[in-house]
Parts: structure tokens; sequence; C-alpha cells
């Protein structure tokens, strides 16, 4: 069996990227799909991401349930992240965050939509997640059951990102390296939008346009970002083989 | 009788937080209740947070008369700390900040109130100290002598936060770590709720929401953020034995 | 013939200025015309901005073949430089950028137009190009090949900047420090208008103001904000000799 | 004689300070009147604040010529120092800068006003110098001679602070560490009043509240910033006696 120490590695890696570039505050958290068992999930315990070690890193399964050693008390949300393994096999990474320039777009009725070519992918139907329609209004927001997270995963259905309302955002992806390319350029969007609603109307990418940058979205662009981003944060940056989009020169840039 | 090093040493470190935080400009200042004599509090002499060694660190009565060794100057607003501690023996640690994110409501119509989780034990009912009503419009804004001290404590109530009009805010919790993680929170949630209303009507947490995760806050969050938060400004992290909320897994995330 | 070594040195500098500043993000570009062959021009492999060694830095003819060692992949909207290059004889840099405060310019209706005297070199009609218009909206918005190119470089014009929709800007300037200079001030620039609009009507410069600026400005100008600049990223400076524009003492401050 | 290099080594350290707290860019400046020659200011050859040394430091008449050595050129609008110092025998101190929070007020109608009690002293009447007014709009907007340095001048008046449209402002103070000081807080007062004008109808500083604070306004607050700021640039903290205000205990918190 293979080792999945790299694995281990890059999952740190992933959380000292974001928990540097904002999107993660000391309570936010990113999971990947175990390597070889798919239907487990590697999660750090319940600590701040910009201080997980290797060892930190728990194995769950699906539901919830710590399978093997236990360094510390578990993210009370690892709920978020096993209903969407669960519910969407393509789905290899989880981000859970706080994202703070995406939060104003959860509380407010105006649409998180895609301004910037960089950040496409976030898709042109983002839905807001509002807890109190199953739970009620004396929930502390927080999905910290497999009902919760199960609904929640309803609500995100076939979509790269989610809203919650007055919590945050979650983020799936196929690989580390695309959710965290996700999570960074949905925060680098909300801020631009904001700016941009303050000043009139906004164009926002077509459908058409959001399409062809999924599609053409090729593993050369996350491993550009992924490069500085590891260099910024003092991890040894990896590279994986990546497979082009359609059309090798209509990649990011 | 315990040895209260170790108090001082987290009174310095939540001085060098709050300032990395950008919660501190030079000229805040946070002081814990003495957890021998209840009828004293341990604050620095008048220096920037970010420079406060454990020798700095002076003993006051709660109507703000130095005891014992006199390092320098006392903070001229000392009264604001002894006054609330007077008024409210649940009180263990106080934050006086110019927080930036804050400061605008105060000088607005504006209400603070939460919007995002983390933020919900600022409560719902948030005063904003108008110094005028008793003391007229030819102050220096400051809370200089103990009536002053007093009046803004009966203006804070049974909250843990209150807005000083064209000044600041001041924070009060059980311990020095609750009142750092409140502070904290109050600034993110300012900040992200003046983006929020630049774009329209904002959904608030709910009473029922706040009050849930206000009884669920457990020690073990405010670790988690205590313990990034050290790290960032090079303090060596103590743990704290931590009691759990109601519902072991209802704490944040 | 000439060592270009320099010149590839000052190359990699403004790479990573331009990233430590804010104007790049992961995935702009800066590229130098060869000083030796007016119809090559010289850009790094595709590789975030604030990691490029010399050793990444590629010859490309202006229709964007590359010459000589392939160190790795180009990026793939190197057709920009080239049409720029072949457009305008006066160019001898380019920017390629995601310039966060230009961004909403590009999307919205407002024009951007030079507030401050810093930012006067970007001139009062500053173009906004659209894809959509030639090349329909199912593209993913990149400059991919000549065509696109050419079409950006006539939207250009003789302009110093366009701006493109949902997706950034690109500069020009006869030397690497005048393009970094006013990519860095282009941005200032639009920080300080989405703060001015938000408060009602802008006195922009006047086109006098403008020309007058633009003509005076001298090399010596670009000297001291390269020395700086330099200085943040930890790069060595080495002084240019600088004309001095008209009028010694009506440089910039 | 008395040794004046405590006084350029305070005026590095000045030029330090107000470049990393943001107040100056590259093309900012900062001065002192010579303190054994009133009728000769000091001021640094034109180069970055945050790269000066003690050797780039030269010296001026009142009207901008340079007496001894030249290390370099001079900035070419040293006249808005010599005019300051020429028209008002109480400054010791002046600051020119393009303080980014500051000049959209210089390019719209709202006026700047202090909102803060730190930031009392910029006095509840600033003028808006408009360079049109006398020298037409053919200008670079720029203070080149004496002519320009005496009508800006007459424009501040007794005041501390005028604005420059679409330029920056000046700053004049008794001492560096008063002018460094207000500098500081004029940035963050327009930033906090950005924010609230876009909440709503804005409460500010009464001329009562302004005037007491400006009275009771003690050297040791300067002192108390100084230190910490000086900290941040790691340049040595030199202490200096300070004055008390008017009651001890009405010094900034």
């Amino acid at each position: 069996m293979e080792d999945i120490a790299p694995i281990l590695d890059e999952l740190v890696t992933a959380n000292r990227i974001l928990a540097n570039e904002g999107v993660l505050d000391s309570f936010g958290h990113v999971s990947i799909r175990h390597p070889q068992k798919p239907d487990r999930f590697l999660l750090s315990r319940a600590r701040a991401p910009e201080l997980i070690q290797i060892e930190d890193i728990m194995e769950f399964t699906l539901d919830g349930r710590s399978v093997g050693q236990e360094p510390g008390k578990p993210y009370s949300e690892r709920f978020i992240h096993g209903a969407l393994y669960e519910a969407r096999p393509d789905v290899g990474s989880v981000v859970h965050n706080h994202s703070p320039s995406v939060i104003p777009f959860s509380v407010t009725g105006r649409k998180m939509r895609p301004i910037m070519h960089m950040c496409a992918p976030i898709g042109s139907d983002i839905p807001n997640w509002e807890i109190r329609n199953k739970f009620g209004d004396k929930t502390n927001l927080l999905v910290t059951d497999m009902e919760m997270g199960r609904d929640f995963a309803r609500c995100l259905g076939h979509r790269t990102v989610a809203l919650m309302r007055g919590h945050g955002s979650t983020v799936v992806g196929r690989s580390v390296r695309e959710v965290v390319f996700t999570s960074i350029y949905i925060e680098i969007n909300a801020g631009l939008l904001i700016k941009s609603l303050s000043m009139g109307d906004v164009v926002y990418l077509s459908d058409g346009e959001i399409e062809t940058i999924a599609k053409a979205r090729a593993g050369f662009t996350f491993e550009r970002g992924w490069e500085s981003w590891c260099h910024r944060v003092g991890r040894p940056y990896v590279s994986r083989e990546w497979s082009v989009g359609e059309g090798y020169s209509r990649s990011d840039g």
C-alpha cells in the first residue's frame, strides 16, 4: 500500500496556506478523502490551521466517527466534510471557512457571482444555506451532526461552493490544490464584487464564459498558485503531474 | 499563596496579542482582577501594549489608587477598569480599545449587532456611552475619575460590550482569554457589518441564536484562538483547563 | 555585444516588486523588449512573479514563438506582450496584471481617471477592452493568440493603460522602471477613487494637469520609487542614469 | 554649541516611522527647524523616507537654498517646508504626505473633521488648498517655488493641517514627535470617517471637545506612541522630557 505521508504533508501545507492567505481564521478546516479508502476522510484534530502538524491529522468514517489515533478533540463540524464526501463521490477535498469578504453575501440579499476570470469555477449559481429553514432559530449555526451535514449537502447539490448564512462558506474540489485555489479566489471575487457594487451596475461573467473557463482550467494553473503560496508559508513545493485542460494555450494567463 | 507570575505572564501575552491583531493601538489597555485579592486589579503602567513587560504591571485598588511598586505613570483611564470590577463581581478581565472598525458605530446611528456566529457573545443590545450626557461637551472624552467610570459601568450594565462615542469600546469577560477572544471578534463583526450594510438589508443573528451560542461557548474555543494568537506574537502557549459548554459537540466549529 | 545579464536581473526585480506591492498575484507577468533585437521580447516561463529567477526568462518573437532555451511552459498570454511590441515601437516594457482595485472599474460603467498627481501618466482616456465585442461570450477572457493580442493593441492605441473587462489591465512604458511605477500608481489611484466616489462628486486632474505632469516626469522619479521597492524585496538597487524632465524642479515632490 | 547628531537621528527615525505606518509613500518628506539656527531647516535629499540615513540630511535656508554639504538632489517641494517655517515661528517640524485615506477628502466636497478623541488636534477647520485658484490648471500640482509655498502657508494660516487637492496634505507641529503623531492620527481619522460616512450621519467632536483635548495633550502622549513606532521599525527609542498638559490625569488614555 502506498505511503500516505506525502498526502498528509500536503494537507498540512493546505492548512498553512489558507491561514496565511486570510481564508481561514483560527476556526476553519480543510480535509481530504482518504486516497486508499474512499469511505474515510482525513482531517486535523480541532486546532488552528496555521499550527497544524502531521501528527494532528485524524481519520474519520463518512459519518464522522474517528478511527485510530486520537491526538485530541475533533472539530465539531467534521460532519460537513463527511456528508459531502458521502453525497459527492467526485469530491476529493473540502474547505470550510469564515472567509471575511464572503460572509457579507451570506447575510444580505446580494448574490455572489463571479466577475473575474480566475473566479469562474465558483459557478453562476451559489446557494446560501439558511440553517433556520430546517433547524429553527435556536441553533448555534454549526453543523454538528449528520442530519445537518446532509441538509447542507443537499443545498450544495452538484455545485462547488455554498454560503452558510451568518457563518461562512464551504468549498469542494477534486483535489486539495483545486479546493485551495477556489477558496482563495472566491475570497478575492467577493472583495472585488463588494467594491464594484459600490460603484454601480456590474457586468458578471456570462454562463458561456464560466463554462469555458471551468472546462479549460488546467492542473497547471493550480500548480502555479500552489508553488507561490507554499513559498509564502515556508513549506516545500512538491510538484504534481498536471493534466492539461482543453486547449493547451487556454490555461490561466 | 499561589505564585501569580503565570497570571502576569498571561496579561503580557494578552497585550501583545491584542496589539498584533489590530484591536489595540498604542493607547488601549487590558487588565485582570487580582486572582487572590478580588478588590484589586492588575494593569500595566501607561505604555503601548506591544511593548509591555512583566515589570510594567502595577496593582490598583478598585478606585484606581496604585499599591506597591510604581514602575511608571499609570494609565489615566484606569478608572474604567476599577469601576467595572467594582460593579461586576463576575468580571475577571477588561479590555479598553480604539478598535478601528468599531468606532464608526459609536459616531453614527447604526447599531452594532452580531451577524456571524463567532461574534454572538457581544450580545444583541450594545449600548453607546455618550459622555456628553452627564459630563457636557467640554471633556477630552476620557474616563479619568471614578465618577466617570461608574457612569460608564451603569451604561454597560450586565452586558459584555459598550461603545464609547468618538473614542472606542470596552469589553468585559470572565477570563483574559475570553475577553481577548471577544475583543478580536467584535472588531471582525464590525468590519463584516460595515461591508454588509453597503450591500443592503442585513440578517442579524436572532436572539435565540445569540443565546444558544453564548451558552454553548466552551473554554476550548478560547484555547484554540489563544494558541494561534500566541504563535503569531512569539509568546509561549500555556494551555488551561477548559470547561466544556452545554453539549460537547457544540463548540465553535 | 553588450551583456544582457543586468537587463535580465532588472526584469527579475520588476517581477518581485510588483508581486510585493500587490499589483501582481500569482498570475500576472512583466516583459521587456530585447535591448539588442527590437523584434524580440524577454518574458519568464509561466511562473508566479514572486518566484521568478533569471534562469526562467525566455526569448520570444513578436508573434509569441519561443526562441532558444525553454526552461518551461510559456505564459499562454504572451501574445499581449508580442502584439504591443509589434504595434508600438515606443514601448520598451509591458505589465499585465489583475490589480485588485482596478478590476472593479472594468466591470462597472465607472471610468477610471487620475485624481492624484502621481497617477497622472495613466492619462485621461483609459479604454476598457471588452473581449465579447469581437470574440463572443464563450471565451475564457484570456488573450491566447495574436488575433486577440492585436485586437487588444488596437484598443490600447497610443495610450498607456487599457483595462480588460473581468480580467485586469495592461500597462506599457518606455522602460521597466516606468512601467512598474505606472502599474503601482494606477492601483493606488483606483483605491483612492473608489473611496472618493463613495463620498460624492470627484474633482479629477484636468487635462492640463495631466499633460504637465506627464511631460515633466523625470527618470529621477522612477529611481526614487525603484530604490525603495527594491529594498522591500531584498533586491540590490542599481541606479540608472536618469534624464531630467522639463524644468528640473518639477519632478515628483 | 550643542551636538545636533541626536536631532538628525530623530529625523531619520521620523522618516522610517511614517513610511512604516503608511503615512508616507516613497515621495513624502519630513523636516525639522534647525535647533540652533531658526532661519534654517533640515531635510533629507530627495530619497524615499524608508531609506533615509543621517548622511542624507541637508540644511536649507527658509527660501529653500541648500547650505553646506549636498549629498544629492533636494526635494523639489522643499518650499513647502521653508514657507511654513517662515510664516509660523511656532512650528518646529513639518510633514508633507500622500496619506491614502486623506486624499479622498481633498477631491470631494466632504470636509475632514475629527471624530475620535486621538485625532482632535487636527482641528475643526481644515482647509483644502486648490492650486488652480492662483496658479491655473496647467501645473503639476507641486509646490516648487516660494510663491507657491507662501500661498500654501496663507491657506494653512494658524492651523495644524491643510489638505492639497489631488495631492495630499501637510501637517505642522511644535516638535517631530508631535507632527508624527498628528500625521498618523489624521490618516486614522480619515479612514474611520470614510467608513462612518457610508453608514449615515456622523457625530463629530464638538469644538469644546477639540479644544479641551488639544490643551490637555501632553508630551507624554507623544512618547507613548513614539516608543512603539520606534520598536516597529527597529530604531532605538530615546526618551525625551515631556511636559504634562493641563491636568495630569487628562492625557490620552
